[in-house]
């Protein structure tokens, strides 16, 4: 029978009268000229109880620490019209205790448990079980439930089955991420731990499961960035008989739910589809952010012979010369605009020529050099207005490009030009199939080596390769890759060709992927999918600018967990029982 | 755009004179005086497909190998009356082709893929491509699916919060079977896969989560029986201010839930709740099955003094006798009873007596022994009638008990006693705290160290620990367990003594569950729960006899994967990288 009658969230004033019995931590106290108050809190809220019955009674609660366990048995009355908390779930009623029964007792805490006081990130890993206490963490960790529940209810709906994939799986050659896992039965063989479900997935459709889902636990051994952890989570899809237009179609059904499942938000479907090349010349990222315009525009043809040396000599050696428009920022002063040319410079910019459009004509160096037909062409182009501000940078094209994206982010970010909890998603697709190989010279495959190229490229798979497009697609959200796709190959043929064009031999594929290669051949269905990145996306849902704050247990980016002291040595015997042994120094980097 | 309309197994006679696109696998063809069928197979079924709107068609149809993969363009026709299949969900309709496009070919085919050649382990794991294909295969994956569906609906909308705990965890000096993972960053440190999230949920009922689920992936590194594999999946669940009455509670309602929602059955809660010792002194065994009666009764006081001798001096030596009651049993020939007898002795027993109850009373050596007082009133103890059998057998107690209970199994499956499909499940609870350490020669936890005593033995963990009694519970589906749970301490006092009974001191217990110490002095709810084996749960809801069926990927018994050769050596290079070098001989058994 449990302990508890209610729980600390749920007592209104429909149960004045009541008698409960509400268990849960000792949270702040208050004692009021001899009347002595604490709030007992659980996961669901706080409830006010009241000692007042008898002195005893009162001293009793006095004795009690915070986040002492105590079960509190009594009756639920109203609380005077004064005392009503509206900000409070329970608001609005008190417990008046006949009886204190502590269940545990706390030591002094290394941390306070209330929302305001946020702890330092080692305390917070450290003392996970107190961090984990705070409202915050309690709303993401449900966030996060609701998401997992959210996504599988879906897939479900859709005729999906979940697979559960293995995690002890073959090492592959490639595998420089892979954890690895030594094998006791197997002296000097190994198990790698999935970066990915992907060949598993190809498998199972060629194996007639032609509706694949699952939330997948992954694994990849590399230095952190903020927003990684060495043991991550994707929402893993795969589907047979399907085109691009069905993965983007259930993606953004998939989307649609999960966003209005947690956070309770209507977004907008089908979302823009975007190719990758207009996405990186518009934007300056193959992950634009969309819930803002600065957007940028080629102008070559209007510096070409336009008298403007630097940019003249830019296009003169194959550069190009990018506009981008700011609207109603015509007003800066000239201080600002030097604050903004020199964020250019920090960005890799040569240097950014600012251009505000005042009632007379553009200003400055482009006002003196363009006649007045030219400057309003130039206007009518970049869509600027009276009040506005042109700015234009030159350099090579990808470079460029990419500094004009950072800045973009930069500049909205500084003009508060991005609308608060606006989910903004779109499709980045038909990269290309390759992208050349810094080490080897040679080239390497975009998104991976089973990855279709579009079927009017096939043939230039062998003739120019570097020019293929392919059929993989990212989505994004809010200028964050969320993750992406492809629609896979299913002809050997082409699979044979691509592994020529990124100069794998017979031997290489088999011994990296061969038990799929041998699967292929068995009758293959044409099938695509897409991997998403949980925790972000539950990250982003939160609100919350940190993977770890949406991860129970999370590791820092040194990959050691503070609570239970993950990585740490073991004994020899066990490592001779595996067949191992320790060699050169033990670096234990702190965290 | 999708390229099929419909799947194979779905297309009826309302579907009559429609246009459609089936795309699936050539299954089986038959050529009947010219015209030309065969069957298109899917993860849905089957479909019949006609060629005969052209010889070309026929022709190019005649062309396909078995599993080849093909769209089929046609129109939904019904089939003659005397060709209608109503062993087939589509058997009523056949599609007459227009078109077909092939898809993908299928080399030759090292296993049949139907389901009445069922291929042998070995090639069902090495292509397992092919072995999903059958529909036995694909209905265990959906029993599977929706297994894992209905015990996350269920728990979530018991409001309980779905927690993914971290794979890469502490290494423990006591996890001889734990796999562990080598550390890139830091050289020397290991991460282990986790056994259980035991730990973990504890710290997650510190941190207020009064309820948490998951079904976690677990890992043990150990030689493995039939029934075993190196990654399993268990239901884990923890609860805050709850007794063992709410863990059965939830657990009843689950497994109602969970076998209504796979197999369409409805079984009966609650479910028997039985005393560990009741269990072993009337079954034989801590996990009884109770789809049959013949139950196990001491008879010492029958056989004091009763002059038969070989039971008279067992009981003299501190044994004791124990009788089942055979119903119907009792016209079994001597020379079927001479073969129980040996089969008795095969488990370990001295021997075994049979007695027939006649018309006029037992027979054999009872029957001249006993007077018919005595003869009544043994009969009346054992519940037996005229034509029943009685079986007698003496022996050290434990002993004897263990080897009756598995001989009761083999009589229960001689007889055929088992009924089919029934499943029956039963508590077995209140263990012993400890039991005996052979290695050690002290005690050691029967469940594990966080088990709560029951409030009354909690003085005698200092006296006589041995004698403890503990608030643990297995479930028990038709003799099998399937998991395990308690009521944990979150006394640190109590957690104290434990700890000393089993000659832990503080060192090596901050060594081995050091943070979770930690924890539990923070304030720490009441709290307990359970495990399940999710992969055998399914497995006999599917009525499988073997946890490989159950599992897409899994690996032999000696835990290998024969699809993808894992485990498998690893480059040099890689070794270095983590500090490792391998010792000793490489020993590479054969699976």
């Amino acid at each position: 029978m449990a302990l508890r009658t209610h729980n600390c969230g749920e007592l209104k004033t429909k149960n004045t009268g009541q008698s409960v019995k509400l268990a849960g931590w000792v949270s702040r106290n208050r004692d009021l000229g001899g009347l002595y108050f604490f709030d007992l809190r659980d996961r669901y809220g706080k409830t006010q109880i009241v000692f007042d019955k008898s002195e005893d009674l009162a001293q009793q609660a006095r004795g009690l620490h915070t986040e002492d366990v105590v079960l509190i048995e009594g009756s639920v009355r109203n609380r005077p019209d004064g005392m009503i908390n509206r900000q409070m779930a329970t608001g609005e009623v008190e417990v008046t205790a006949d009886r204190i029964t502590v269940l545990s007792r706390a030591a002094a805490l290394p941390l306070s448990v209330e929302d305001d006081q946020e702890p330092n990130e080692e305390l917070k890993l450290r003392y996970r079980c107190l961090d984990l206490r705070r409202p915050r963490m309690i709303r993401n960790l449900e966030i996060r439930h609701k998401a997992m529940q959210s996504v599988r209810r879906f897939h479900d709906e859709q005729g999906f089955l979940e697979v559960s994939t293995p995690f002890l799986i073959r090492s592959t050659p490639e595998g420089a991420r892979d954890f690895i896992v030594p094998s006791r039965i197997h002296h000097g063989s190994f198990y790698s731990l999935p970066q990915s479900p992907q060949l598993y997935k190809q498998v199972l459709m060629v194996g007639g499961i032609d509706k694949y889902f699952q939330l997948a636990y992954c694994f990849r051994d590399e230095d952190l960035r903020k927003d990684r952890q060495p043991e991550f989570t994707q929402i893993d899809v795969e589907m047979s008989f399907v085109d691009e237009n069905d993965v983007y179609e259930l993606g953004e059904a998939m989307m649609k739910r999960l966003v209005k499942d947690t956070i309770g938000l209507e977004i907008t479907t089908p979302f823009l589809r975007i190719n990758y090349f207009d996405a990186v010349n518009q934007y300056g990222s193959d992950a634009p952010d969309l819930r803002y315009k600065l957007r940028i525009r080629r102008a070559d043809e209007y510096f070409k012979d336009s008298g403007f040396k630097a940019f003249e000599s830019v296009l003169d050696n194959n550069g190009g010369v990018f506009g981008i428009l700011a609207e109603g920022k015509g007003n800066l002063s000239r201080k600002e605009r030097e604050k903004l040319e020199e964020s250019a410079r920090d960005y890799g910019l040569a240097g950014l020529l600012t251009v505000p459009f005042a009632e007379d004509g553009l200003k400055g160096i482009i006002g003196k050099l363009f006649s007045t037909e030219k400057q309003t062409e130039l206007c009518k182009y970049m869509n600027a207005g009276s009040g506005d501000l042109l700015m234009f940078a030159a350099g090579p094209v990808n470079d460029t490009l990419i500094a004009l994206g950072r800045l973009r982010r930069q500049l909205a970010q500084g003009w508060d030009l991005i609308p608060d909890k606006e989910l903004k998603f779109c499709w980045v697709v038909n990269p290309p199939l390759f992208e050349p190989d810094e080490e080897t010279g040679g080239l390497t495959p975009v998104h991976h080596a089973f990855t279709a190229p579009i079927d009017s490229d096939i043939d230039k798979l062998t003739t120019e390769p570097e020019k293929v497009i392919c059929r993989a697609y990212d989505l994004v959200l809010n200028g964050v890759e969320m993750g992406s796709g492809s629609i896979r190959i299913h002809d050997p043929e082409v699979q044979r060709k691509v592994f020529k064009a990124i100069n794998i031999n017979r031997d290489e594929a088999n011994k990296r992927f061969g038990f799929l290669l041998e699967a292929l051949s068995f009758g293959t269905p044409p099938h695509g999918g897409i991997a998403l990145g949980f925790d972000r996306l539950v990250m982003m849902l939160a609100g919350e600018s940190s993977i770890r704050d949406i991860i129970a247990f999370p590791k820092t980016n040194v990959a050691s967990s503070l609570m239970d002291g993950a990585p740490s040595p073991i004994d020899d015997e066990q490592l001779a029982e595996l067949g191992l042994k320790i060699i050169g120094k033990q670096n234990n980097k702190t965290a």
